[in-house]
């Protein structure tokens, strides 16, 4: 059985964490300085893991066994949220580097190898996975060209140049170099911890619809326009959120969600009628047939709702990704694994979040496991984790990881 | 009769647009440096207008009559909304100034005068109504200590001190100096315009009653909190913002309004369940009871929505004006020189706007009168009236002035 060193796992973790703490959280933005340094830092840490490692034009950090035999990809994230919290993506990418050197040390697997990645930008400062959507091909340079930042609108292309990124090669997928995609993350939500239990096996990653909807109206003022008379672009959106509210729950599935994540009345003055505004929604379930359903839902909501109001109202879907299955080999391993480690206390779940495993579910078996979040918080710097539950994760992870391998010889 | 001299009120009215241009309106937030250099201006008007002018320590402008008979005070402010119309409030302070010229150009009213006033932050950068407040004596030196700019929370204090104002004395209404105060405003709604007529008799002013709600849930990933699970602030507000549309309106009079003009979910991100909301809520009635019922009504729904909800929510009354009545004998005296002057042309009509001679009716008798906006449209760099409505505006109130001044003597 492949064994961790939960010291040493445990060890680059809490010096992962130094690279922008915030409060007891991680502030890492894609591209910044403490993000690059926090990149070259895991350079150094794969290539003492007898990794191959560089960082590429996109800012992927990827580690290369120098194993023969059957190999695979592990991997996450390493930038953060704004004042996030510090296991998101860290995790999975320390992870993938004890992996690599937990294989090497096994006797048993000397002809088998983990590579280790940290994907670029999973969070979306400029573009949600634009690192491993780069890894399998999926990103032109001219999709480059076109991406700033979110927060400031600096194009990508010069954040890559101040990042020193510029002119270096992209790595792409090497042909049947992996027999699949392995990540582990915390798991962002409360289930585990509810239900006392230490792992999930992830069955499928959801598919998430965005939407952008902007109300035009005439803005004016409060006092002195009747009610009859307004165009109140706000409150059409309030009459829109609403019947999202009410209808939604009527056409759910089990674990859908959806969110208004923001609505902005312009100008947004106490004794003005508001005569612009925006409203940013997105829904989520694991089943393509449920993304359908929600969207043709609120196609015919915003139409009704535009049909009886004095405002024109205007949808755009800002982007529809696919729900993603995890390779059922894989969480067969996972959970084998994991009710070896830690009997009864580990369950099948979706994942609620999208995760790089998603991008490369496209070109490879992929697989995923969470650990437990303490009170399920994430996005958050008070995200936290039991260092007794990340040490639990390794284990099953390596257990997993030792599995595939030598199955993988055959 | 007293006898305006239109180029020159006109050419008056053209020089103060000229202090903060934003395409064909006006940025003259109080207090800045263009707002003071606006007021010296006006000083000079004043002056050359043989009044005796100052600016006070709250940044009011006000010029003297040396006349030694009957006097009317007039006038309205100098500041405008955010990028707001070069009419709102500058009109009535032009107005002001060519009242005092021409009365005092009248040989039949050599013993009478007209005191022009230019209050401060009637728009409420800082505290709405503070310069006419400060002038009847309504405010203290402690309010002014807790009150800060709505736009970046610099202290009032501060902002005197920067415009030069510290340590000045404020003026007080001298008791009996006046027969009363009279105030000039363009519409700001589209009433006149639409029933072609030049000239409305204000018959009172509006209560405004204005509220902050807070709802406080809790922040947590869009993706992995189910719905069963979720405290989300945005949604309680919406939830009370849409029952207050549907419930209001059965409960209205018929000029009332109510106004969500503001709503923000924190932090407003696509993928993160809105944490905290605030939403600012106003409505208007020219009726004490009405607003005691729409009072009820919105603490009720208040209660309601929070009884149902996860989140906690929390309404705090910020402000609540009482209507003010202006003074019937001015009433008579305006729509007596608007049917000498444009027969038929004219109406007696509430203001839905608050307006400083609200203020004043509370320690003389006030009067008001309404030119024409253009497309009702104020509050925005495009509010414009016709400048021939201005000129009958400016006759019809010389008139009425030269009216109430001659039956003062008595």
């Amino acid at each position: 059985m492949v064994k961790i060193n939960p010291d040493r796992l445990l060890s680059d973790l809490r010096t992962l964490r130094t690279f922008g703490t915030y409060k007891t959280g991680v502030h890492r933005p894609t591209y910044s300085d403490i993000d690059m340094q926090s990149r070259r830092w895991l350079v150094e840490r794969m290539t003492d893991a007898s990794l191959t490692a560089t960082i590429d034009g996109i800012g992927n950090v990827i580690g290369r066994s120098p194993a023969p035999g059957p190999k695979l990809l592990l991997g996450s994230h390493v930038e953060t949220q704004p004042h996030g919290g510090w296991l998101d993506g860290a995790m999975g990418v320390i992870f993938a580097i004890e992996m690599a050197r937990a294989v090497a040390e096994d006797p048993a697997l000397q002809d088998c190898g983990v590579d280790a990645a940290a994907w670029a930008d999973e969070e979306g400062h400029y573009m949600s996975f634009i690192g491993s959507r780069s890894f399998i091909g999926d990103v032109t340079e001219a999709e480059i060209d076109g991406v700033e930042s979110k927060h400031d609108g600096t194009p990508l292309r010069d954040a890559l140049a101040s990042a020193g990124l510029a002119g270096l090669p992209r790595a792409v997928l090497e042909a049947d170099r992996y027999l699949g995609f392995l990540e582990a993350h915390i798991e962002q939500g409360p289930t585990l911890e509810s239900m006392a239990q230490k792992i999930g096996v992830v069955t499928s990653i959801v598919g998430t619809w965005q939407y952008e909807i902007i109300a035009e109206g005439i803005q004016n003022h409060a006092g002195t326009t009747a009610m009859s008379l307004r165009r109140d672009a706000g409150r059409a959106l309030i009459k829109l959120a609403h019947a999202i509210d009410q209808h939604f729950p009527e056409i759910a599935a089990e674990r859908s969600v959806w969110t208004v994540g923001d609505l902005r009345l312009e100008p947004g003055a106490p004794a003005i009628v508001p005569g612009r505004a925006r409203m940013l929604f997105q829904f989520r379930d694991a089943d393509p047939r449920q993304l359908a359903r929600f969207a043709a839902a609120f196609d015919d909501l915003v139409a009704a709702v535009a049909a009886d109001d004095p405002c024109s109202i205007t949808a755009k879907q800002l982007s529809a990704s696919t729900p993603s299955l995890m390779h059922p080999g894989f969480q067969d391993a996972l959970s084998a694994a994991a009710e070896q480690h830690v009997p009864g206390l580990h369950q099948r779940m979706p994942s609620g979040a999208g995760h790089d495993a998603q991008i490369l579910a496209n070109v490879m078996p992929a697989g995923m496991m969470f650990i437990p979040s303490i009170g399920g918080i994430s996005h958050h710097w008070s995200e936290d984790s039991d260092e007794a539950d990340i040490v639990i994760g390794g284990q099953v992870l390596a257990t997993a990881v030792g599995d595939i391998l030598a199955k993988g010889r055959a």
